[in-house]
C-alpha cells in the first residue's frame, strides 16, 4: 500500500495545491493509508472519534459532492461500504456509521470530498445519524413535502 | 409520485412482512414520498432532526449493507446524493449530512437499509459526522492501522 505510483494517470488527475487530502493521496504527506486502488484512497483519521475511524476519498480533487460526477459518487460510496465491512471485521466492531459532511454548515472542514467510516462498539455511548443536528423548523412534514415535490416531478 | 404500480417487477422483489419500510415502498402505509424510481424510494422522516430530513431506501429488502450487492450499494448512494442536492436546493439549506447507521450498535432501528439525508442550516447548532460517537480505545492510530492492513493486502 506504500506505493503511490503505477496506475495513476497524472494527466487525468486534478489536484489542488495545498489540499491536505490531495497531499495524502499523492503520498506527499504521512498518513495511515490502508487502501489505495482505482482512484479511491482510504486512510485513518488522526483524530478518531472511535477506534478505526477511517476516511475514504477520491484521488481526484472535488471540494463537495456537487462537483463530482454522479457515477463517481456511487463508486466512492460503494468502495467505502466495502472498506467499512473490512474495518468492522478486522477490529471486531459491532457496526458502523458511514457518511459525509457536505458543506461548511454540515461540519465539513477539509474541502476534498471524504466519506467517514465510524466503527461502532457495544456500549460505546454514541448515538445515530440523528446526533448530528437537532433543529426544529416551523413547518410540518406535510408542508416540507409539498415544498419538495415540484423538484422531483417527472419532466 | 403517488403510483406504486408500473415498472415494479413483483417477481424480482424481496419484501419482508411486517417491515415498516417495505410497507412504505409498496404504498401500503402512508408516507411523505418524494421520489420513487428505478428501485429506490425517498420519503420524509416523520421524526425529522432538521427540516427536510429524508430517508432513501432500496425498494428491495436488505436488513443491512452486508446483505446488499456492491453495485446496489453504489446505486443507492448515487441516487441519495442526487436527492440530497435537490432537497438542499428546494429548501434553501446550506449543506447536508448524508449517511447510514449500519447495525444496532450504530443506531440502526429499522432493519431495512436506509440512507439519511439531513439538510443543514446556518447556525442550526449541530455538529458533524463526529457527533455520532466519542469513544477512545486503548490503541494508537498506528496500532489500529497495523491491525487493518492485512485485511487490505493485495491477494
Amino acid at each position: 500500500m506504500g506505493s503511490h505510483s503505477g496506475a495513476r494517470a497524472e494527466s487525468e488527475e486534478r489536484a489542488v495545491s495545498g489540499c491536505l487530502f490531495c497531499q495524502i493521496a499523492r503520498g506527499e504527506r504521512t498518513s495511515h493509508t490502508i487502501f489505495d486502488k482505482d482512484g479511491v484512497v482510504a486512510f485513518l483519521d488522526i483524530f478518531p472519534c472511535t477506534p478505526g475511524h477511517t476516511l475514504v476519498i477520491p484521488r481526484q480533487h472535488y471540494a463537495t459532492l456537487a462537483e463530482m460526477p454522479a457515477e463517481e459518487v456511487g463508486k466512492l460510496f460503494q468502495v467505502a461500504a466495502m472498506v467499512a465491512a473490512k474495518v468492522q471485521s478486522a477490529l471486531g466492531a459491532a457496526g458502523f456509521n458511514l457518511g459525509i459532511n457536505n458543506g461548511k454548515a454540515a461540519g465539513q472542514e477539509v474541502f476534498h470530498v471524504h466519506v467517514h467510516i465510524i466503527p461502532r462498539y457495544p456500549d460505546d455511548g454514541g448515538g445515530s445519524m440523528k446526533s448530528v443536528a437537532h433543529f426544529k423548523g416551523k413547518e410540518t412534514v406535510e408542508q416540507i413535502a409539498a415544498k419538495l415535490r415540484p423538484s422531483f416531478a417527472p419532466s
